[in-house]
């Protein structure tokens, strides 16, 4: 079993993961983050699928039109010597001062357009390097200080925003599709629509649903304690899983964009049953980085990690899958009762089911007997997952 | 100032709060709960506008017809004696063993059908008694053992659960609103659509959505470290906001269910300001109980102790919208920079304005020069807070 | 490979775990949780060491002596007959009312006296059983309401209840030794001294340090995000680690007490470790209960699964150690730069090697550059724990 | 009521809080930070006692012996221009890639050996400044792969830094008193002794424990969701309380340093409280720094109102003392029941007293009865705390 990875895997990394450089806030940089050029090339030789990026991963800020071309026109030449795409593209609307307050929600009218200006343009950029998945992460989208910004009025103006940008999408005749992606704080105190839940609900009042999804990202999920895979599960049942970030992160402390399955391998296995078991076809986000004690060696190794644990842990949701003690645990588990039940429950409701199912005489006894062996079933998991079953 | 509750305060508490007698997983009862009738009167002498109910907070589970219309009547004779209403009722699909593994979400369709038949009749017993605003708590729809349910299934199975109810209740005749309140966990490890973003999410996909908002709850959302002001304003932002629970919670932990205010007043103060100011007319449900340690009098104070809290934090709500110095401050923080942003921003996106907005140029230094004096404002807030401005 | 739990592992079961009926604050028992007895026997024949109580887990709070003495020589037979042993003995301290507002921590003395007085009773009733560890766990021990109770007088009645009974078990010639267990809140808002490391200096703190060390449990140092291995690690250095208590948890919510290695496995791998390879002679004592989900046939399965998962991480503790992987990282990450600094260090400071020292001259861009490849050890750790190492 | 911070306050600043340039880890900074100089002159303007600092805050990393020495001369002149003082100083040893994993837990000991130097001469420049406190924050002595470091192992490896500073304090005549700071984790995942309590514990292993105490920070314990009146008061029971940082932070989240106050004011006024009526003499320092949206007239705004809140919560506490309602609920609570109790209590264990209290009949249901109004009490501070009372 070697745990190569394939192109049909679908496994892309964002030019900022093995680009970071190993900063953070108490430290200076500890090694030479792989530029985009190094990335496609060390990637396309791991099998990644392609890389991902943010305007200003590829293109500095302020750079001149002359500049821009130029390091596209490279940055194609390497995509294509090294058979990688970009499926997916977004925005930083978060590292430079000027949205210290935020870009769709500003108080300043100036700062939303000129955010909107910059995701235009990076949109042109995106789908001109094939990108066909648009990601917004607002990271600077909330505030520290209630008083200051209303959160109404900022949800408003984070739906005009994305309204905007769809119709500008449209308008240009861009076949995108945007994946909302959610965080609860880091950078600021509180982020609005903190959750993939949030991000669901906040699709459903926008002019056009249709075009939006979400992209749930491990970390962003786990730092407020919550069950990834059932937000991703949520998504699924949308039918908004447009895209996933993966990596891994301990829960109830700061962004650590870890490699994935590095923390709750568990969960990371559930995740990955998900997608596999759903047929998520979509593009499998490593959007993580190597710790800041790795040096660039070591940055191969976690890229190397994250997906040998993808394939690990898909090769185990098959043994899961085909195991004997867990099917019979799950048949006796979804077996229903009775076909009194089923009937009454399928297709709906009417008023004849209505009637017959309120006078019904319910055995609650009998019902509340049932086994549920949920323990023998996780310590089956378990074993299955430490390769002892 | 008085702090004296009124009718029009629309003040109302759950009969399991008062009633609750201090019993908790480590220790037996301390008190002897106040009993609905007991509560209906304490509440009208201290101003309440009304309480709500689960069917076997007023009803023993497994009550006969006849043991019910007995309670019921005596029940509306308290209200009436009393000027109290009903407002609000929800059903208990969370303390009986056959719920142990969810009710809607049961893997087993005689508990989903059982179930559904309990809220329906208990949808009955609410209409009667006065409640146009029913509640789904699903407290046990979730799982510590993720092997055993798949979470699309059990959220497809909460629709089919909400998309039935829906339809009883129109073919009722009731003109009930449904409010769906999150809970991220406890009693279950994890429970499906964990915050109010999640369910706003999930109500975009019933069948009938504009029957659906939430019930947000201080202590759920803030379990989890979510910001609960902005949840709320989400929920306003959207039209859902059918329901709130006011109480309080410090994050991370087990459920506390404490007096409103008791914990993070300055978020207690946002929440406050955001129902005063968008003019929530529905109910302010106080959804909390008395600390272990209290007797029946200091039950009392609880109660009171919750309505004094909203009340003093509407009047700073107030005193802050005036203060001066807050003025100012907003004042220049949203003041926008210029008209030419004003009219691309407003009234959404056309081409032209998308072509004009593309190639505008910014004075990017200028815009990140303009001062936030977001320090200012807080210390401001935590003077006009703490009566010191 | 069986993963038979045998005598010599120390497997030790508390009586409230099997004897958990599956109750909740929001729900009643499902299920007649194993007597005494019948946990006696159970336990048994799976092969664990031995059963812990707290008083009133044994003999019911308020009964006569005739009872006690009754039901003491009942369970007195069932240990005989089955081979088990009572190497740990409590006292419950927080499930009588009376008790509501703490124990030793109580502001009223009486109930401070009553406290004590229960321990001594416990105590003489644990040593005759054959307890050598005394376990306190304070649950009570806390407060809502901050102001209600002087943290730092708080603090001291906790020592003077501590002192207190050291010499108590001095004087009878009982050679107890005292195990402090910390937890940060529930059934409290907090709890005083709420995490191992906070009893630990505590402990510095009382007239006989050398009696009392602490009792870690996996599932308190959890709560609060707290890397559970980091703290028995503390535990072991300081020569204080007298017992353990091994479960499961999610951080940041209520106290679950899932079966061992539920969750986090990797930690609980680590904790393995440490026991292993620093050679704890304690009991390894399994402080959890069964999913209210659970029937009797289930809870015999989490009992099984709680003792299997240590044996399978105690083994993949051994093929860690001895994987050449492993080594040759750890070797390379161990191997000290240069003997000059190992001398300098060695021994502790004198004024020549002070003097030496800080005169040093450092090539700190050499230090820099060692490689610390923690990414392929982390990738190589999740492969050997999942079995495809 | 002025709140205007006087000397005897006692406030301190550290260089690196003005000196913040709004830089984190998703974007650049934002304003110019106060240079040493700079925040000495301003903060003696507005009253504070004196700075702090790392060595490297005042002093850059690699600067020549000429450089130190003209920058010490220039900053003692604004010193003692501007009436202010330096009576903390403390080690950078987080900053630099060198100690990228630890400084004095590193598993390399050339990079042991260097951190050694490191602080040593930095407490040279500390004591010639006039520094008393020492302060060890071991930002990076932590791990987030288990795997590379054994943790008993590390937290010996700190035990010996200790004492080799211990002695070489000693040795240079300097009366240093050390002070240690916890943190849980950021930015490591997790660091070792993560906790004030830990640190206590550390401390007993220590070969000069009476040189060396704490410095609990607010932020630092608030990310574990602890209380951090609770862990003061058992750094102050203890005698070891020598220093505090004094900040705000949100539960379960990245390391905010928010202005004092800002956050859970009421876990503050218990603070101020302690600091106040239990006679703290050490200094105050606010170990915060402004907001990343601030520029510098806010960052004014910010270190007032940090000083501000003090004085404010100050006066708060005089109230509460003073309160004739609060007085009456406190004498209610520290009644003692029985004189009997209290004698057997007092003074400690003997046999006779034990004899006594083991047989004595307790009337358990009057013990329970004692009232205990909480609610009211907590409910009499909300008001007391927000100036209406």
């Amino acid at each position: 079993m070697a745990y190569e990875p394939q192109k049909s895997d679908n496994f892309t990394f964002g030019l900022w993961t093995m680009g970071n450089p190993g900063r953070d806030p108490f430290g200076e940089p500890v090694r030479k983050g792989f530029t985009p050029v190094e990335m496609v090339q060390e990637l396309g030789k791991l099998g990644a699928y392609g890389v991902n990026f943010h305007d200003n991963d590829l293109v500095p800020f302020g750079s001149s039109a002359a500049e821009q071309d130029r390091i596209v026109a490279e940055f194609k030449t390497a995509l294509s010597d090294n058979g990688m795409t970009v499926p997916m593209a977004t925005t930083n609307l978060f590292g430079h001062p000027v949205f210290k307050d935020g870009a769709f929600t500003s108080n300043d009218s100036r700062v939303r357009a000129f955010a909107l200006q910059k995701v235009m343009r990076s949109m042109d950029l995106g789908y001109d390097l094939g990108a066909r998945v648009y990601v917004f992460w607002g990271g600077r989208e909330g505030a520290e200080v209630d008083a200051g910004k209303d959160a109404v009025t900022a949800i408003a103006r984070m739906r005009d925003g994305m309204n905007f940008l769809c119709e500008y999408s449209k308008s240009q005749g861009y076949d995108y599709k945007f994946a909302l992606e959610a965080k609860p704080n880091e950078p600021r105190g509180d982020i609005y629509l903190p959750t993939t839940g949030a991000m669901l609900g906040f699709i459903a009042t926008l002019a056009y649903p249709e075009m939006v999804g979400v992209n749930p990202e491990v970390a962003h999920e786990t730092i407020s304690g919550l069950n990834f895979y059932h937000a991703v599960a949520q998504a699924v049942d949308a039918g908004k899983l447009f895209h996933v970030d993966l990596n891994g992160q301990k829960v109830g402390r700061f962004d650590q964009d870890l490699r994935f399955g590095q923390e709750d391998a568990k969960n990371a296995f559930f995740l990955v049953r998900l997608l596999e078991s759903y047929g998520f076809t979509g593009m499998k986000h490593f959007d993580a980085h190597a710790l800041r004690t790795s040096d660039r060696a070591d940055v191969i190794e976690f890229a190397k990690g994250c997906m040998r644990t993808y394939l690990i842990l898909k090769e185990k949701a098959k043994q899961f899958d085909a195991d004997p003690v867990v099917q019979e645990i799950l048949a006796h588990l979804n077996t229903s009762g009775d076909a009194e039940s089923d009937t009454l429950l399928d297709g709906g409701f009417t008023k004849e089911k209505g009637d017959a199912l309120k006078s019904r005489v319910f055995d609650v006894d009998a019902l509340t007997a049932k086994s549920l062996p949920y323990e023998k079933l996780d310590q089956r998991t378990f074993e299955i997952l430490h390769g002892v079953a």
